[in-house]
């Protein structure tokens, strides 16, 4: 028994006394049939439903008249719906003309609104359809079967949103262009969003605008209730009116008074508050309680003391539900309320020996505490197991936009799905799932993590901690559904996005500049060169198919637009750093990057002219945010690239440089330096390269005069023209000594000469047969040489770990983090490292050091936080536990005592969230020979990324990503 | 009774048995006459005068057979001359037909030479007729009066002469060039010049060059000893053999040997030397001796004890005195010697207290020891009172060229007259009269300094120390001499060659770079800039004149090139420096100095192929030296400019700056940074300014939103045009309240506020009249300004000194040092400071605090040297010493302990020399009002420069020149 939306006219059958908010939705889903089938469905009301037609029927419990005939006639259980939230029954049934009919029935508004948005799925259309220009695919029409039919589970999370911030310039001037402001027109296209995503949830645009006065009016919060929206205000916004408001109102003449002080202004304030739970109390809200500083600042001087803080709030929300209780319900429980646990508010909360924290006080039970991360994804403090239940329960305030300390990211996606998945989940099985709520700024960019917030959101056991794959599956699905009918596509499409994410995530794109990744140091600017060219070359590809499609303009926003514009930006701060490290060297091929710095400028103004245009210009506007060479927390004084153009020199000048280190020479006779290649010292690397560059005038000769018989170069003479460059690839050949060595060669280039040291190892066929082998230089090198890039990276990947799901221990997650791989302790609330080390899994890696001496060992972990009082995310390591047993265990703390995540005063989590990762190292002697390390977190939420081993004697040279490519397109 | 020449043929009349050199002396002074006056005077010889006709008679005294009769006829008593060096007897006398005679007698060959080109010298020629090209004005016709009647006196310095070194590429391309190498149809041109300059010495081309292998063959040393010029080889090169030489004839089957060392290869070097005594002994020379390594390094190892090295040089020194006996004369003492103490040699020469140095050793008689200066022009050691007339005397390596550390300088003329005579004359007060020797590098840029240098050894009495006016009237009379016949353009040509000058001296052009003058701080950068445009104008507006009359070519060498090209080079590292600063602060005004850059550039090629074009193609090869932004000791590396282009931001930005400090702010509402102008705190100083630059996109509008009433500004608002600033000059009102306030006013510029806080000074009419006013800051302004620019110099001229040039005391020198004046004791050997203080003549200077305080005192001096081992450069200083008495001096010594002078290992010295200063501060508790300060050099040798006193309170501000301009064109 199928049922057909096709071209044939039918109706969508609502009970008249139905909820006017579900009407307006019937109504969008028969638009949504239209643009799919071209099907005419009339939204239709009814007082009963006698009988079945062909149609679609929907109603609510407890709300429509037509619910129970529904029921019955479909044969539905009242009992699977009945005080369930948001659940709802979808049916094919037989009609009783014999046809089929498809029967929706919703435990609640939302439900139904859900359930009548299935359809729509199940049609193909995509919650951003309207958001992104995602247009269905037309079909004649679409079959939805018995294998359809379900009755929905309750959502996860009660409540799930996302908070439209920092919305100038960009949603601000495009909503101002194409409805007149912050108004409801625009709102009821955010509201469907919502709905479509199964959400139910919205914290409105606050900055210059109060949504329960621009509707016009009231028109925004009587739209948002009768849609089945939930509203609160911001963290800092208390009793449902807007800090703008108050900026409006206010005044010494005024009921309100002047001061945002509630000592000071104690009737003014209530009677502020008052007005504005009077005003909003009759929508469905969830009232943020509490009082901060006017515009995000602290409340009381820096005089009070802490119990006086408390105090001050204890007074300010007892007095909140007092008037909650005049004003909207006598039975406070009834009333959905939090408050943020927000900044100088956690101090509050968790209290001191000294003060008592809000915590432990019973006029909070009922009241949602909103956590919040530290505004760059990680979480901060969560409840602990005693709290983990309280009445009232948690919510999460998450953010993939930050306008704050210490850069802000606003402009395109930069955050990675595995990210997500890995916080939400921590927070999620902490005991957080009553909000979640996230500052998607000016929403168009975060498309793609949303879509999975909300989804995580509603569907936990799907999406969450229980699947490792879950981030790259939510990928493909999402690919599929926005893009449905190019199949040919999706694999490049999720690798692009999967890629793009990826880079924007190592580095955010604003927090980039020309000295984040290295010009020659581990290769890392030209292997994110290669990324960056790949992802724009295969954009480009795609683009040359979606252009002739109706998927045109969502493809553009969805896909070309962030990719090439994220790799246009990585190509210029690289080009820069390019730029000016040959500038500085006095090389003229640092102007041929002065040229591609421009074309990258012109490039990224075309790219945002594009999507002005896109949809007929249905996006002027938006994605205006500033995003080149931020220097302060946002983008004032930010810079755009200086180029830097040579003279080349009047005289014949060769400039000899190291193609991967910072070693060059000009070969004077007085300034000669050698210059040292170190890379054969490593199994992985097979070979070197030199670059000699004509820096003068004239063309220069050149040619090798002396080399060391085992050394192999790909070229011993040329002639470089004028601006020009040749390149000579230094290999070895059979006559390698034994061991380590130290070779030379020596280039005369006109009347100079540059000596080429070359330190080699001869790797025997076991050594090269090992899969973790230390690198190092030759002895005796130092002070010639000082620091050195050679080292071991062992990624999480290839650690070895006890992974079996169903018990405690170990996930290697693929896929996460800086480095492409982690590995994270299962359940991730567990202790491991608390209880006995001999009893617990450990994550062990072995390798082999070829001598003896002094290592440095660096614990690579993502940048996260403390998640309580007690935690300094310590691990405890061991090398070699076998020999030395439960007492080589040595504890150490990946971040330091006075590390406070999300405290734009502490420089230590800047600098984490900044370069996305932590770092902590530590020494050992080692003798010539294997070795086996241990590892184990200590406390929750570590997570580690990488193991570094390297000779401790040398300096480590900078970097950004410090060794070998980690991925590839 | 004149004698005339004119177009009329005369005769230069020579004894047929005079010096062949005096001959062809004779025959050039010929061509002189014929140049000037077109006159055409045969060289004719003679066996006897019987009767004196109307022509030229000259004859040298104990070598021409008619030199008795030519004293009798013309009444030269023959005493005047006989015995005498290099004297002349110049005499207009009546002919034996009526007519007129000139009688030419020299007591020796020199001396008739040098009374022969007195003729030239009346006639208006130049020395630098052919090195420069300065044509003599023709006439009709020369008259010599009985006026012109001289007898001269002995030159002053026995050996005057100069080295041709480091002379590739310039002089050694030119010479190749244009005479196929090093040979005596160059040298002869040479010669000519040392001989018109009335020098006789030469230290020849060195660098893969031979003077007595390339004349060809001995051509070179047969022509210098016909002319009477004495030779020495370098100080390096010992027994009249050049270092080359060495190189070419040494090996292991030779005579020679290959070692280089007079322990391992004693016989060898004996051969080596006994052969270039023997093949040059027979010509005049002054013969090097002692022993150094090769090429200008140390002789024996590290392990080496001083008395080692001192042993080894007592056994060269004999066997070398013994070798000279045995092949040029029995009698030593008729060989002039010479050994130089230069680098290590000078401890050789001290010794220590374990071994008694080479300056007691006996078998030194007879040889003259060769000091040296630091390269750069400032004395090392001199000798002391006790040594001062030792047997063999005293010689001077100095230079106007070097090549070497810490910064060579090899290009245009960087040496100031002022600095030769306050130097050259320490040296000669201190007995260093018997060799003179200067650097002169490729020759051609140092034709002023050289002919100073030649003048002041020639004739020490004239322009030596007695006449502190000198150098500036010496440099009067040499622009007269080269440019006769301009009478309208001597005081700017005067003015322009002593400016650029002053310029190099200051900092020398191979040391300027982008960081040298401070963009904004002090307005130094501006201010040199109005010196280098002033000048530029000046000389292009000279030039339309010159380039039409025959000095053409001589003002383009002389005038033209060197002031173009030294102030085109410092125009260009200023606009670099300001081309970086200005793209540091994101302001596209920054490309404009981009675009002056390139055309800076330009202009010095199109400079340098002027001077190859010069005198039809005469000089093409020279002037071909490296001189832009060295940043080794050698031109190696050395960078050109590089040029930051500013890309202006895409929104609407301002940026608001301090004209003259590095303040700036774009005014954001974070990033709002005050800007702080100290300017009116300064009783010179009259107005303030602001510089409001748009950096962005679109025009801007700004407006003074708040201004304190005592605040005068030019304008309060306006608007800006993309890429254009606008100023707002800042002065006081007469509300301005009375004494140290901070006002402040507030520019709004698109959404921009800047705040621009204003300190000033309310001066009375009786601070207004105060001389010395030390300018301070408002109080309590820290933390919020931590540096000031603010400091009262007083420079030397305005010292008070006791300078009754009868009486031992201070003399101010006028246009000396790097701000231009100084003052110095004379004579200038004295050490005052070392007997008690309250006898003694101070240097005092007053000054007045306008609160109580810690003040800083800074005694900036000459980068000069200690002069003796126990020397420290001391001087003793007191405040206030009428109050304090003999107590109140304390002792300062300028250079710290272990300062070498001329070591490039002590980065004192180094820094010294760069700076062309030394500082020495010490701080004083003050009270408000007046205080004098006494100063009172210690040690010989103190030149002090400027007195700075300012607020201790604050950080010093980084400049080059730190104060206000010294001098204008």
């Amino acid at each position: 028994m199928d049922f057909i939306i096709g071209k044939s006219s039918r109706q969508i059958v609502l009970g008249n006394d139905e909820w006017s908010g579900v009407k307006k939705i019937a109504a969008k889903v028969a638009g949504d049939i239209k643009l799919v089938t071209a099907g005419d469905y009339a939204v239709t009301e009814t007082g009963t439903v006698s009988e079945l037609a062909a149609n679609i029927y929907a109603a609510t419990l407890g709300k429509s008249s037509i619910a129970d005939t529904l029921l019955s006639k479909a044969e539905i259980s009242a009992s699977d719906l009945a005080g369930k939230r948001e659940c709802y029954a979808f049916k094919v049934v037989k009609a009783d003309n014999g046809e089929s009919a498809l029967v929706i029935v919703g435990s609640d508004k939302r439900g139904t609104i859900y359930g009548l948005f299935h359809v729509s799925e199940l049609l193909g259309v995509s919650p951003w359809v309207y958001f992104a220009d995602v247009l269905p695919q037309e079909k004649d029409s679409v079959v939805i079967t018995e294998a359809d039919n379900l009755v929905s589970k309750e959502p996860s999370v009660k409540y799930r949103g996302f908070f439209i911030n920092d919305e100038w310039p960009s949603f601000g001037n495009w909503t101002f262009k194409h409805f007149g402001g912050f108004t409801a027109s625009m709102y009821e296209h955010v509201f469907e969003l919502i709905l479509r995503m199964k959400g139910n949830y919205l914290w409105p645009a606050m900055w210059t605008s109060n949504f329960s006065l621009d509707g016009p009016g009231l028109a925004n919060a009587e739209l948002a209730d009768e849609l089945g929206i939930v509203m609160s205000n911001s963290h800092h916004e208390p009793c449902l009116r807007h800090s703008e408001e108050w900026d409006l109102i206010k005044g010494d003449d005024t009921e309100y008074g002047s001061a945002w002080n509630f000592s000071k202004n104690r009737e003014g304030l209530i009677n502020y508050w008052r007005g504005g739970l009077k005003r909003n109390g009759k929508f469905e809200n969830v009232v943020t309680m509490g009082m901060r500083g006017e515009r995000d600042s602290e409340v009381l001087g820096r005089e009070a003391t802490l119990q006086d803080n408390i105090d001050y709030l204890k007074d300010v929300i007892t007095v909140q539900n007092n008037l909650i209780k005049e004003t909207i319900s006598e039975d406070l429980t009834s009333v959905p309320r939090m408050l943020a646990i927000y900044k100088e508010v956690e101090q509050y909360f968790y209290g001191d020996e000294t003060a008592e924290g809000l915590r432990y006080w019973s006029e909070l039970d009922g009241i949602t505490c909103m956590l919040c991360d530290d505004n760059f994804g990680n979480m901060r403090k969560l409840p602990e197991e005693f709290e983990k239940n309280r009445k009232g329960g948690w919510g999460m305030y998450y953010h993939f936009d930050y306008h704050g300390d210490p850069i802000s990211y606003e402009w395109v996606n930069s955050t990675h799905l595995s990210k997500v998945w890995e916080q939400m989940g921590q927070a999620y099985e902490s005991g957080v799932r009553d909000i979640w709520i996230v500052n998607v700024g000016d929403l168009k960019p975060q498309e793609l993590p949303l879509s999975f917030f909300m989804d995580l959101a509603y569907d936990f056991d799907k999406w969450g901690t229980s699947n490792t794959e879950a981030a790259a599956e939510y990928l493909t699905a999402w690919v599929k559904r926005q893009f449905a009918g190019q199949e040919d596509s999706f694999a490049d499409i999720e690798a692009l996005l999967d890629n793009y994410t990826y880079v924007n995530s190592v580095r955010r794109p604003e927090a980039l500049n020309d000295r984040i990744y290295h010009p020659v140091n581990y290769g890392e600017a030209d292997y994110m060169l290669q990324i960056a060219d790949a992802s724009v070359d295969k954009a480009k590809e795609l683009w040359e198919t979606f252009k002739e499609t109706p998927l045109k303009d969502a493809f553009y926003q969805l896909v070309y637009f962030p990719v090439c514009a994220s790799m246009n930006l990585l190509q210029m701060q690289i080009y820069t750093g390019m730029n000016h490290y040959l500038a500085a060297q006095g090389r003229p091929s640092a102007n041929v990057y002065g040229t591609m710095i421009n074309e990258c400028m012109d490039r990224d103004l075309e790219l945002q002219k594009g999507y002005y245009e896109c949809a007929d210009g249905k996006w002027d506007g938006i994605m205006g945010s500033e995003h080149m060479g931020f220097v302060h927390w946002n983008d004032e004084e930010a810079r755009y690239p200086v180029v830097h153009t040579v003279i080349p020199s009047r005289r014949p000048r060769v400039v000899v440089a190291c193609a991967n280190n910072e070693g060059y020479t000009m070969g004077g006779d007085w300034t000669r330096r050698p210059v040292v290649l170190t890379g054969l010292c490593s199994p992985n690397s097979l070979f070197e390269k030199i670059e000699l560059e004509n820096a003068g005038t004239g063309e220069i000769n050149w040619k090798v005069i002396q080399c060391d018989e085992w050394l192999e170069l790909s070229s011993t003479e040329g002639t470089i023209a004028e601006g020009y460059t040749d390149f000579v690839v230094v290999t070895t050949n059979d006559k390698l000594p034994e061991g380590s060595v130290i070779g030379k060669f020596v280039i005369q280039a006109a009347m100079y000469k540059a000596e080429v040291y070359v330190c080699a190892r001869n790797f025997t066929d076991e050594e090269m047969a090992i899969d973790h082998f230390v690198p190092v230089l030759p002895e005796n090198l130092m002070p010639f040489v000082k620091d050195s890039d050679l080292e071991l990276s062992i990624d999480a990947r290839e650690f070895e770990v006890d992974d079996d799901p169903s018990e405690p221990g170990y996930r290697i997650l693929d896929n996460y983090g800086k480095y492409g791989s982690a590995v994270k302790a299962f359940p991730v609330t567990c202790e491991f490292g608390k209880e006995d080390t001999e009893e617990l899994p450990c994550i062990t890696t072995s390798f082999y050091v070829p001598r003896d001496g002094k290592y440095e060992i660096i614990l690579v972990t993502a940048p996260c936080n403390a998640l309580s009082t007690d935690s300094l995310l310590r691990v405890k390591v061991a090398m070699d536990p076998e020999d030395t047993g439960d007492a080589g265990f040595e504890t150490l703390q990946t971040v330091q005592d006075d590390y406070q995540g999300g405290e734009r005063s502490c420089p230590e989590w800047a600098r984490g969230v900044l370069d996305n990762q932590h770092e902590t190292a530590f020494a050992r002697e080692l003798k010539e020979g294997w070795h086996d390390l241990a590892v184990l977190p200590v406390d929750p939420g570590v997570v580690i990324e990488r193991i570094v081993i390297r000779d401790a004697a040398y300096d480590r040279r900078p970097g950004y990503l410090h060794n070998s490519p980690v991925r590839g397109l």
